[in-house]
C-alpha cells in the first residue's frame, strides 16, 4: 500500500526547538523578509507593525496576550514529533465496511496528483479559462459515476455519504412538498443519524423501518432511501419497492456501493431517481474517515436541482470545446435563504483520484478488482458455513453477516491476533466486508479467526458471479478517456497535461478574497501520505488511534488558545458544514433551556451565501439586517430587530473582520445586543487569517464559530476540496457538540446533549488534520501572529498602490482595511463597457488568476493576498492591475473599441493564432506580452478563450460520450 | 529527516502474486496494448511476435530457456516485499565522516524535485531549447561550487569523490607531462585507494606521504593532492606546501568539504589549482553512498580541460540570453582515444538538489549552519578533553579524531545503546563527525557515550569560530538568483517553471538512440525516498545492512539470470565507470596468469566514445576495427588484427546488438576470434534492452559487460544522472573484481584478486538499486522478455512507417533493426542545406524530443522508443518525421529559401511574437501549429531559440554573477 509511508528516525533522537534561524520556518511560510517588510510599512506611512495592527484592529477587542502554543519546531523536528504521534496510531486490517473499505491506490496517482502541489493547490474552477485541466478531469468523475449508477446525471463530490444522503432527502422534499420520508432500517447507522438529524433541522418526519413494512399508499410519502447492498451485505431485489413507491408519487433513492455495482444491475437501470454513496474505495485512503468524495447522481427531471458543483461541457468565444461549472452553482452565488444546499468546498482532489483510478483499470479493470473481492468472498463464505457458522446474508457482494459457532470472545482473541478488525453487532452477530487489498492469505487469516479449515478451494465451484435479475448486463465507461490511458506512461503524460492548464499557487498568487490561498507547505502535507495515518478504518476500535487522539487534543488546544473558545469539535467536513452544526449546537442549546421558540436568526446582508443556506437547514428564520453605505452592519436596525424578536432570537451571524475586509468598531455592540435579546452568536470564521494572535471571537463575544483549516491552517483547497470545518465553542455550548453513533457513547468526543452527528465519520476529515497541526507546530505562538500581521499588512500595501487607479471600498476608521479589501470596478461599465469579469478575465493575460469576482459587492473584486506573497509578487500583482486600468482608459479615450478591446476579448488563448491573419485591433505583443513580465520566457497561457456559460447551461451536458 | 518514509504494512500479511490482470504491472509498463501489437506486427507483414524475433536475434545465440526470476508481483505486493527488505537494515546516527555527513533535505526540494518525475525524468541537456529550466539549474550549481571553492571554473558534477580526485590527478599529467604524483597520506582512504587504483591503469607513480616529506625541488612531480580539512578533521595552514609546490612547477589539487568552506579560506583564495569533494551534504541523502554529486573546480588556466560536462551562457538566434553545455562535453563527442576522461552520465540531479539547497540557504544560511556544527563540535571537545580524552586535531571544523580515555569495547558498546556509528580505527583512536541533523541531544548522547560530563556550556565559552588566517573574510552567494527564492512559496515557484520549460517524459516520447528513455515508474521510484534505504551510511558496520545485502544478492541473482553471467560488481557508478571497472578486471586476470603484456585492445571504429576512452584510462592500447558499408564489423580485419596481436591481446569491446542497431550474425564469430588470440570479450551492455530473455552475452561469448541500468533497468536518467554501471562477469573474472578498502576484508564482496576499488563506496550509488529490483520483481521472466520483444517491434514499426520517407541503415539480414535504427539525412545537405541538427530542432516545434544526433554514425538520427510507448505516440513521432520530410522537399523545390525555413529557423519560440510584424517567409500556423496535434490545446513552448554554441565557447562563462 504504497501510501503508508511514514517519516523514520531513530528513537532516541530527542526533540527541541531549533534556535538556527536556517530552520525557522516562519521565514519560509511568510514571503515578504525584513528588508521589504519595511518598505511597505514605508510605503503606507508607519514605521512599524505595531502601528499597523493598532490603526487596523479595535483597541476594544485587541488580545494581549501570549497564546499557550508550544515553541516553533523547525520542519525537520515537526516531522520527527509529528511521526511519534502517528506512531501511536496502529494499522490493523480493517474488514468493517460501513463505506469505507481498503483499497489499492496506483502509485503513479499517488505521486503525480495527490502528492503534487501542481494539482493540490489549486483553487475551485470559477475562472473556467485556466482550469480546464482539472474540469476535464472532474467531468471523467461525473461521467464515470453517471455511468456506474446507471443515472445520466452526476456532480462532481459531495462531502461524505451521510451528508450525501441528507441532500438526497432534502431534494425530495422540494421536489413533491411532502411530510413523510421512509429510510430503510438497512442503511449504515451513521447515515440513518446524519439524515435524522438533517430532518431535524427541517423539522420532517422521518419513519425508519424495513422495506416490506412501507406504505407509500397514502401519498403523502416524499421520498424513500434504501441501501443495495445494504449495510449488511445483503443484495435484495429492490424493483417491488421501486414499484410502489413510484405508483405513489415518491422520490426513490439508494445508497450504493460502486464497486459491486460493477457487477449488479446498477439503480438507475431500475428507475431510482437518485444514487448516492461514498467513492472511497475507488483509490482514496480510508484516512480515519476522510477526506473522501461522496457521489450522487440523478435522473434527468432532478438536474437542475442536483446540490452540489456540477461540471459541464460548453464552447468558448472560439467555438471551440470548453468545460465550466455549471449552472451556476458558485459558492458566491449560494443564493442566501433562497438556496437549496449549503454545499460549497467538497473533495475535488478526492473525485479527481477516483476518476483517474477509473481510467486507470478502466470498466474491465474495474469488473476484475470487484470480482475478485467476491470470489474471495464467497469461498469465506463457504468456508464459514462447513465451519457451522452462519451466514446471514444469502446474497452477497463483498459483505458477510455471520452468526458465529464460537465464541465471541474467542473470536476477538484470535482477530487481535492476526491484527484484523471486524465489525461486532450488538447481537452478536459479527460483519466481515472485503477489499481490493486482500489476497487468499488475507483469507486464510479470516478463517483462522473463525477457526475453520482453508480448503484450498476450486475457484469455480465456491464461486457465484451471477446475481441472477440482478446481475449487471450493461456496459460503463465506454468513452475514449476510459480506454486510452491504461500504460503508466500514458496516465502520467495525462495527468501531466491537464496539471499544466491550470493555474494553480505553483505559478504565481491567488488573491481571492475570502478564500486564503496561503502557502501549503511540502512539509505540512508530508504525514497525509503516512499509513499511520491514513490507513486507519474510521470505525476501528479506540486503541487503534491514541495517535489521532494526540492529534485532536493538542489542535483542541491549540486552536482554543487562537479562538479563545473553549472546546472544539472537529467533525464538520467544511465551512458550511461547521456553520450548520454550530447553529444546531445553538439550538440545542436553547431547547434545552426549554426555548425551543428561538429560531430566529439575524444575518447582515453581506454575508457569504452558506450562512443563509445553513440557517435554513437548521430550520431557523432569517432576517436580514441591513449593511449601510461604508459596508458597516446597521447596528440602529440591529438593535431594533433583536428586541422585536427577543421572545424568539435564536442567534445572530456575523463575519470577522467583515465581508467587506474591515474590522468594523461595532463587533461586540453586535455581540451584546444579540446576547442581550436571548441569542447567541455565531461568527463565521473564514475570515480568522485576519485574527490569530491579535483578536478571539471567544473573548470578544462570540459563542460558535467554524474555522476553515483550509484557509488559515493551510490544508490545501485540492481545486475545490477537501476542507475542514471544525468549530469552537464556549463552554455553555459544549454540551451540544456533535456527537456520533459508532463512538463509544462515553468518549470524551461524545456530548451528553449532542443534537446528533453531522458528518459519517465521528471527526470528518481527519486523515488532513496533520497539516494543520504540523502548520501551528511549525509557526509558534509568534510566528502565527507574524502571519497575521502581514497578511494584514500584504492587503494594505495593495490597496495603497491601487488607490489611485481604482477606487478602494470600505476601510476602517483609521483607513486600514484589515487581510482583504474591496475595489469597486461596477462605474466602468457605463462609459466603457468593462465590468469585473472582464477585468477578471484580462488578468489571465498577465499570467494571474483574479480576485474574487463580485462577491460581496455587485461589481467588484475582492483581493485577499495572504501572508504568503512577497512584496515581489504583490508589485507584479499591481503592476498588471494598474495597466489593466491604463487598458480601460484607453477604451475611454475611444481608443479601443467598446466591444473589440483586450479586456472584452480577453483571455488571449493561442486560439488566437488559428487566424490566417491577425485580426485583433491591437497588436499580438499587446493581447499576450502586455506588460514587461511577462515575456516569452514567462508566459502561462490560458487554454481556451473565454468560456460562454449560457450555451453551456441552455445546453447542458455533464458527462462524456 | 523528511525524506525517510517506508510504506508500512501489517506485518502478518503476506506476499503472493497477483493474478488480477488489474494488477498486472507488465501492462502498465507496456505501451502498446494486445490490439496495437497486433496492428504493427501487421505493419510488418508478421503473424506473431515470435516471427519477428526469429527474424532478428540471429538462432545461434538465442536463449531458449526460461530465467529464473521469480513470479511477477503487482506493485503492491512489490512495495510490500520491498518494504521488507529496508526494515532488515537499520537506521542508525552515523558520525562516521569520511566525506559523507547526514543532512536536512528541504522538504520542498524532496518534494517537488526529487519526487517528481518532471525532474527526474529528463535527459541530459543537449537539446538546449526544450531544457533550459535544468541548464539554469545546473548553472547555479556550479556557480555555488565556484563560489564556495574560491576557483572561477567549476562543472555539472561528476561521480564522487574518488573518481573527482583521479580525474584531477589526471589532469596534472596532462597538463605537465611529469611521472610523478603525490598524494597526501590524511586523504580519505577510499580516496587514497580509487587514486591508486586509477594511477596504476595509467601505470603512473604515486607516492602517499605526509605533507611535509613532500619535496618538489626535483621538478618532476606533475601534482599534488592535499585535503582540507583532512581525513581526520585537522585543519593545517596550506600555504607553505601551496608556495612549494607552486614554486616548482608542481599542479596543486585540493579535496576539501563545502559546509567547512563556509567558514575556512576557500582553496581559491590560496593558489589552488583544483579542488573535489562531495557535494552530499548540501541536501543529498547519504543513500549508503550514493547517488551524490561530486564537486570539482579549477583555475582559469585548466578551463578547457575540465572533465565532465560544463553549462555555459550563451546567446539564442534572437539574440537573448540562453543556456547550453559548453565545450561539446557530449557524450556522443567523447574523441575516442584521444578523450581526457571517459565521464559520461554524472549526477545532474542531485547537482540540481544541491543547486536548489543552496538557494534556499544562502550564504547566511550555509554560514549559519556551519557555525552550529562548529559551535556543537567545539563544546563536544571541550567536554572530551575535561573528561581525560585527548583530542589529536587540534583545529577541527567539525570533525574530532579522539584518543579515548575508556576502552574501546565499553565505548563501542555505549554507543550501540544509543545506536550511533563513530569511525573507529584501527590504532584504536576514534573519528566523529558532526552534521546538520544534530542538536545539543545528539551530543549529549555521544557525551554518554565517552562517559563525560554534559556541561550546559556556555555558547560563547567554547565556541571559537575564528579559524585566525584561514578564517573566511569573503562574501560568496552573492548573486541575485541565491538572494530571491527564500520563502517556500518562491523556491517552489521558481523549481515549476524551471521544471515546465524542459521536455521530460511526463510530455512526450524521448527516443534517443542508445539511451532507453523507458518509463520509470512510480512505484520503483519510491523506496528510494524510504529512510532505511537512503539513511544508511555507506561505511556503517555490516550488521546494519542487511536488507542491502539482500538487496544486492536478488540483483545479483537476476542480472546473472539475465546475462548468464556468474557474478555482479555494483560499484560502477556509470555505464563509463563499469567499461573502466571491467577493463581492469581483464587487465588484471591476465596479469594474474602472467601476461601483463596483454594491453591490445581490439574496437570497431563504431564504438561508443566512452569505449575508447575507458581503454586508454586502464592502460591499454587501441587498435581499432573498421566497419563495412553495412555497417558491420569487418570481420577479416578484425582476425587479421587479433593475430598480429596475438600475444599482446587483451580485449576486443564490442556492443551488442551493435551501436548501428542491428544483431550482428557474426557475434560469436567475433568472441572466438578474440578468445582464440588469447583475448577476453568486453561486451558493452548499453543495447541490453534488445536482450534481456532473448540471448544473453554470458552464453554466446562474452566475458564482462556493464549494465546500464538507468536505460535497461528503469532509473531514471534524472537530466544527466545519476546512473548505476554494475559489470557482470564469467567466474573466471570473479576474484578480480573491485574492491573496497573500508569492507571487511574477508567480505564476500571483497574480492582477493581484485585490482581495487573504482568508486568511493563499496557498492557505487546503492541507494537507486531499489529502482531496478522492483522492476525485474514487477516484470517477471515473462514480462522482462515481452518488454524486449515489444522494444523491437515499436522500433522495426517505426522504421517501416518511415522507410518511404528516409533512408533508413543497418538493418539485420531478414530486414529487421534490433531495438534502435538509424536513418541517414546527411544526402540532404547538399541539394537542401538541411542536416541533421536542423531536423532536431524542427522537431521541438512538433513537441519532441531529437532522437540521437550524428552518433554512431554523421549526418543520420538514430532512434530507439523503447517498449513504454504505444502505438498513438510512435504514430505521432512518425507523422511528424514525415512531415518534416515533406517540409524538405518544399525546400527542394524551392518554396522555402535554403537559409529562412521552417527547419533552418527551428526550433520557433514565442519570441517570434516579439516582432511588430510577421516576419517570416512562411505562416504563424505552419511556424508553431505545424501537424494537426499541435493545436493551442497541446503545445509545448521551446523557451529560446536555437542556441549558439560558437558564439558561448567563444565567450565562455560558466557561472553568474
Ligand atoms: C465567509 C465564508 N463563510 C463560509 C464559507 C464556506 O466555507 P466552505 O467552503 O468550507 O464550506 C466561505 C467559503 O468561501 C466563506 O468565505
Ligand atoms: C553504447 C554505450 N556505451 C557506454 C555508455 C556510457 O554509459 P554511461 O553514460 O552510463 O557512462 C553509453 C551511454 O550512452 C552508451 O550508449
Ligand atoms: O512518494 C512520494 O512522492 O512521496
Amino acid at each position: 500500500f504504497q501510501s503508508h509511508k511514514r517519516t523514520l528516525h531513530d528513537q532516541s533522537e530527542t526533540q527541541g526547538a531549533d534556535s538556527n534561524p536556517a530552520y525557522d520556518f516562519v521565514r519560509r511560510h511568510i514571503g515578504p523578509n525584513e528588508r521589504q517588510t519595511k518598505e511597505m510599512l514605508q510605503t503606507l506611512g508607519l514605521q512599524t507593525m505595531d502601528e499597523l495592527i493598532d490603526k487596523t484592529v479595535p483597541s476594544t477587542i485587541r488580545y494581549r496576550g501570549t497564546m499557550n502554543i508550544p515553541e516553533a519546531l523547525s520542519e525537520h523536528r515537526a516531522l520527527k514529533e509529528a511521526e511519534e504521534i502517528a506512531l501511536k496510531n496502529e494499522v490493523w486490517r480493517s474488514y468493517i465496511g460501513l463505506g469505507y473499505n481498503d483499497c489499492i491506490i496506483p502509485t503513479v496517482i499517488q505521486r503525480n496528483l495527490f502528492e503534487n502541489p501542481g494539482w493540490y493547490t489549486q483553487y475551485t474552477p470559477y475562472q473556467a479559462e485556466l482550469s480546464q485541466g482539472r474540469l476535464e478531469s472532474l467531468l471523467n468523475y461525473q461521467t464515470a459515476i453517471s455511468d456506474i449508477t446507471g443515472l445520466p446525471f452526476a456532480n462532481a463530490s459531495l462531502l461524505d455519504e451521510g451528508t450525501a444522503a441528507g441532500e438526497a432527502m432534502a431534494m425530495c422534499f422540494r421536489h413533491n412538498k411532502r411530510p413523510r420520508m421512509f429510510i430503510s432500517d438497512q442503511l449504515h447507522p451513521h447515515v440513518i443519524e446524519v439524515i435524522r438529524t438533517r430532518a431535524s433541522g427541517f423539522r420532517v418526519q422521518i419513519e425508519i423501518l424495513p422495506i416490506d413494512k412501507m406504505d407509500f399508499s397514502t401519498k403523502d410519502v416524499a421520498g424513500v432511501i434504501f441501501q443495495y447492498p445494504d449495510t449488511n451485505g445483503n443484495i435484495c431485489d429492490p424493483s417491488g419497492l421501486i414499484a410502489r413507491a413510484k405508483e405513489n408519487g415518491t422520490v426513490v433513492i439508494c445508497g450504493s456501493d460502486l464497486l459491486a455495482l460493477c457487477l449488479l444491475k446498477p439503480p438507475g437501470e431500475m428507475n431510482v431517481d437518485i444514487c448516492y454513496g461514498n467513492s472511497q474505495r475507488l483509490g482514496v485512503p480510508l484516512g480515519f474517515g476522510g477526506p473522501h468524495a461522496a457521489f450522487f447522481a440523478c435522473a434527468e427531471q432532478f438536474k437542475r436541482d442536483m446540490p452540489g458543483r456540477v461540471v459541464g461541457l460548453t464552447i468558448d468565444s472560439h467555438g471551440a470545446k470548453a468545460y465550466r461549472l455549471a449552472l451556476q452553482t458558485r459558492e458566491q452565488h449560494i443564493r442566501q435563504e433562497k438556496a437549496t444546499s449549503n454545499i460549497c468546498t467538497a473533495q475535488a482532489l478526492l473525485a479527481n483520484m477516483v476518476a483517474m483510478y477509473c481510467l486507470y483499470h478502466g470498466r474491465q479493470g474495474l469488473r476484475n478488482i470487484a470480482t475478485k473481492i467476491h470470489t474471495l468472498t464467497c469461498d469465506l463464505a463457504e468456508s464459514l458455513k462447513s465451519g457451522g457458522n452462519s451466514i446471514k446474508n444469502e446474497i452477497f457482494f463483498d459483505t458477510l453477516k455471520i452468526k458465529p459457532k464460537m465464541s465471541l470472545d474467542e473470536i476477538k482473541q484470535r482477530a487481535k491476533e492476526k491484527r484484523i478488525n471486524l465489525r461486532y453487532y450488538d447481537n452478536g452477530s459479527i460483519g466481515i466486508s472485503l477489499d481490493e487489498t486482500m489476497n487468499e492469505s488475507d483469507v486464510a487469516d479470516i478463517k483462522y479467526v473463525f477457526n475453520v479449515e482453508n480448503k484450498s478451494s476450486n475457484e469455480n465451484t465456491t464461486v457465484s458471479r451471477d446475481f441472477g435479475q440482478l446481475t449487471r448486463q450493461s456496459r460503463f465507461l465506454n468513452a475514449e478517456v476510459f480506454n486510452k490511458y491504461r500504460s503508466e506512461t500514458k496516465l502520467m503524460r495525462y495527468m501531466k497535461h491537464l496539471e499544466n492548464k491550470d493555474i494553480s499557487l505553483v505559478h504565481s498568487m491567488i488573491p481571492l478574497g475570502s478564500c486564503t490561498m496561503k502557502l501549503n507547505a511540502a512539509a505540512e502535507l508530508t504525514p497525509v501520505s503516512w499509513a499511520h495515518f491514513n490507513r486507519i478504518h474510521p470505525f476501528a476500535p479506540s486503541t487503534q488511534w491514541k495517535g489521532y487522539v494526540r492529534l485532536l487534543n493538542d489542535l483542541n488546544q491549540f486552536l482554543c488558545e487562537i479562538t479563545g473558545y473553549d472546546k472544539i469539535s472537529f467533525q464538520p467536513n467544511s465551512g458550511a458544514q461547521g456553520e450548520y452544526a454550530g447553529l444546531r449546537v445553538i439550538r440545542a442549546y436553547h431547547e434545552h433551556n426549554g426555548q425551543p421558540q428561538r429560531k430566529i436568526c439575524l444575518i447582515p446582508t453581506s454575508a457569504h451565501g452558506t450562512n443563509f443556506a445553513s440557517a435554513i437547514m437548521a430550520g431557523m428564520k432569517i432576517e436580514k439586517v441591513p449593511v449601510d453605505k461604508t459596508g458597516a452592519v446597521d447596528m440602529k436596525h440591529l438593535a431594533q430587530l433583536a428586541a422585536k424578536h427577543k421572545d424568539t432570537l435564536a442567534c445572530g451571524i456575523v463575519t470577522y473582520p467583515s465581508t467587506n475586509g474591515v474590522f468594523e468598531e461595532t463587533i461586540k455592540e453586535f455581540c451584546d445586543i444579540i446576547h442581550k435579546n436571548g441569542g447567541q452568536i455565531y461568527l463565521d470564521g473564514a475570515n480568522m487569517n485576519a485574527q490569530v494572535g491579535l483578536c478571539r471571537p471567544g473573548d470578544y463575544g462570540s459563542d460558535v464559530s467554524h474555522l476553515n483549516l483550509h484557509k488559515t491552517f493551510c490544508i490545501p483547497h485540492g481545486g475545490g476540496g477537501p476542507g475542514m470545518g471544525p468549530i469552537g465553542v464556549k463552554k455553555h455550548l459544549a454540551p451540544f457538540l456533535p456527537n456520533h453513533p459508532l463512538l463509544d457513547a462515553n468518549a470524551d468526543h461524545n456530548s451528553k446533549d449532542s443534537f446528533g452527528p453531522v458528518s459519517s465519520a465521528p471527526f470528518g476529515s481527519a486523515s488532513i488534520l496533520p497539516i494543520s497541526w504540523m502548520y501551528i507546530r511549525m509557526m509558534g505562538a509568534s510566528g502565527l501572529r507574524r502571519a497575521t500581521e502581514t497578511a494584514i499588512l500584504n492587503a494594505n500595501y495593495i490597496a495603497k498602490r491601487l488607490e489611485s487607479s481604482y477606487k478602494v471600498l470600505f476601510r476602517g476608521h483609521n483607513g486600514f482595511a484589515a487581510h482583504e479589501f474591496i475595489i469597486d470596478v461596477s462605474h466602468f461599465k457605463e462609459r466603457t463597457g468593462i465590468d469585473a469579469v472582464d477585468i477578471a478575465k484580462r488578468l489571465q493575460d498577465y499570467g494571474f488568476h483574479a480576485p474574487t469576482v463580485s462577491w460581496p459587492v455587485a461589481g467588484s473584486l475582492m483581493i485577499e493576498p495572504t501572508e504568503s506573497e512577497d512584496k515581489n509578487e504583490l508589485d507584479r500583482y499591481c503592476d498588471a492591475l494598474i495597466e489593466i486600468r491604463k487598458e480601460i482608459t484607453q477604451i475611454e479615450n475611444g481608443e479601443y473599441d467598446k466591444k473589440n478591446n483586450p479586456l472584452k476579448n480577453a483571455p488571449h488563448s493561442q486560439h488566437i493564432f488559428l487566424h490566417e491573419k491577425w485580426v485583433l485591433p491591437y497588436s499580438l505583443q499587446k493581447a499576450v506580452f502586455p506588460i514587461h513580465f511577462v515575456s516569452p520566457n514567462y508566459k502561462f497561457w490560458p487554454s481556451c478563450g473565454r468560456v460562454n456559460d449560457v450555451y453551456g447551461d441552455k445546453n447542458l451536458k455533464c458527462r462524456v460520450d
